[in-house]
């Protein structure tokens, strides 16, 4: 039995969401990495998983700053990726900790993009729970259903958005905040806006719901802030959770 | 303390892939209902659920027939949704199992949109690990990262697949085999053959995992069958998994 490296999704934030699998392979590790490319999130996820820890874990914090210049960015990914293969060459078992689910919008990839040949048959990804499964859950809503789709989109500025609004049941719109005000004009021109639930967040003492965004404003808009369109609306759904 | 009706997803085939608040819940029901929709369906989640369950559990199989008329079906969901009611009306604490995600096209779904009001407060919906989130795990490669956009499409007669081909830097095609050749013809000619990850039974003895799909017809197709397009290959995330 070989050392690995294991990428491990904890789920959003409720404890009790992670996986027998994941707490399993959290009790197996020497090394621990926790992401801080967003304070919160890492210490997040490792909220979540140190219960499960060996009492002398030995952790290791890691940044991936998000710098202008793209070649730095791959420069800093490309020092992380030592680091871990560096771990694994000294037959330790070194876990890496993502919020959600490992493989949606996971820092945790860049690792696996920049890793040399050699070390790429130690790795294994046990997956979590991700942010729009457990906003439909909590919410009790179909995320998608029957015959529909789902689109999930991580806005940027060449979003099309009335595009995408025309073009799906159903869109989960991630990175809401860098895009609010172009995302709220195309709700009202395309007549969508009661057809939206936005949570900001989640699970958390500060998170707030919102079935109406009238009032808001890109500067009210928290980082972590989540968007479900659904075509049909939600005012039947909205009974299930009031 | 109320009873509640429990909507349960338990992953995807991997007894250890079911979350903790799914067990922690399973452990609290009196009745648990199996979905009979398809056959193996129902009997794979029930066969992740049985070692949590009470001794003297008792145990509902319920069918979600396809029949052609519509009507007919919306009358078969109805009748199922008043069976729920009367067990909720008996006081009893109701769970009802789902494979994958409890709101990622699932059965689930179709006894909330019959549900009558008043039972509407008693429904808490605990998520599970959806089949894509599972196999680009298990096959280490990432579902959608950066900006990327992805989309899920559960493929019907109406399904312009060449134009998704075009729109989404990842696609999940859901019910592959009711169209594959329409699909792999669409593959063909834009070019995107080498593109995809097949799987079938996805976890079972029977699995079975394709990159490639040119000798394929739609008779070697099971229903349990998942395929996923990135526009930029698996080559590189292959290695992973060789």
């Amino acid at each position: 039995m070989t050392n690995k490296f294991y990428g491990i999704g904890v789920g959003v934030g409720d404890p009790e969401q992670i996986t027998i699998k994941a707490v399993n392979t959290l009790k197996k590790l020497d090394v621990v990495i926790v992401p801080e490319a967003k304070k919160a999130e890492g210490s997040t996820a490792y909220e979540i998983a140190k219960e499960y820890l060996k009492d002398d874990i030995e952790i290791v914090f890691m940044e991936f700053p998000m710098l202008k210049n793209p070649l730095d960015r791959v420069e800093g990914r490309k020092a992380n990726t030592r680091v871990v293969e560096k771990l694994l060459d000294e037959g330790k078992n070194v876990g890496f900790l993502t919020i959600g689910d490992t493989m949606t919008y996971s820092t945790y990839v860049y690792l696996l993009e920049n890793m040399q040949d050699r070390y790429k048959s130690m790795v294994e990804t046990i997956p979590g729970i991700s942010s729009f499964a457990d906003m439909s859950s909590r919410f009790n809503f179909p995320i998608v259903m029957g015959d529909e789709s789902l689109k999930i989109i991580s806005i940027n500025d060449d979003t099309d958005i009335e595009k995408e609004l025309a073009g799906s049941e159903n869109i989960v719109f991630m990175k809401v905040m860098r895009n609010f005000d172009k995302l709220k004009e195309a709700l009202i021109k395309t007549n969508n806006m009661n057809n939206i639930i936005m949570v900001s967040n989640s699970g958390k003492d500060t998170e707030k719901v919102f079935y109406d965004i009238s009032n808001l404003t890109k500067e009210d808009i928290p980082y972590f802030t989540t968007m479900i369109f659904k075509k049909g609306g939600f005012e039947e759904w909205k009974k299930f959770s009031l």
